[in-house]
């Protein structure tokens, strides 16, 4: 990257994070939140696809690179405060989550409790073969 | 609340607090990400109304108690982890943004630079006027 500017402009959290939302470019349904450091950040944006920093396994998490499930990222924006990522994205496969699910927001409050309202759309199982 | 069981739910984070997603219920916009703690979402679901946890304030934010453009809460919604809030929802006065746009995610990268790519709806001088 020649002018990396624009990345001066997020206002990074202590630990160099922010959170990313991917939000379907064709439905605007919110697929999933994950984080991203600057290097994340600066990969996605070379290379058009979401690459998002992985805290529970402290690395770079090139989404989809176990599932297929990759998202190709058409904008990227920022918030007022510069301090959340919002992805649109094509979500390849239709399954952003890792239940095999469109999207990871499919618990909905419903009379005091969490209902599950949206299907499985692929076994786990059968996108995770390791 | 005689059962708040669903709020047992969240993996609120050590300082007790969790990211909130507003999205427009109609168009699908993401409007903006604020932070709520447990007795901000029980607020919230109990009277219907976005009622978030302001951490520069310190205190309970109820959207809208300056600017009257409240957040009429039609569904929330947790993720597969239950640490992100997603709640849709109905704009009033079209204004989600303190700088008078619909939107919070008003600035889109472009050839390297963050292009403003929404329009002020409202000056926030006419908005908020104490």
């Amino acid at each position: 990257m020649s002018d990396s500017g624009w990345l001066d402009t997020l206002q990074w959290d202590e630990a160099g994070l922010l959170p990313a939302i991917a939000q379907d470019a064709e439905t605007g349904d919110v697929l999933m939140v994950a984080w991203m450091n600057r290097d994340a950040l600066a990969a996605t944006a070379e290379r058009g696809e979401a690459v998002y920093w992985s805290r529970s396994r402290g690395r770079f998490w090139h989404k989809g690179e176990e599932s297929g499930n990759t998202q190709t990222v058409r904008e990227i924006r920022i918030d007022c405060d510069a301090d959340v990522i919002l992805l649109k994205v094509d979500q390849r496969g239709g399954i952003a989550c890792h239940t095999g699910r469109r999207s990871c927001f499919f618990r909905r409050l419903h009379d005091g409790h969490w209902e599950t309202v949206d299907a499985v759309v692929r076994d786990p199982g059968e996108i995770y073969r390791d």
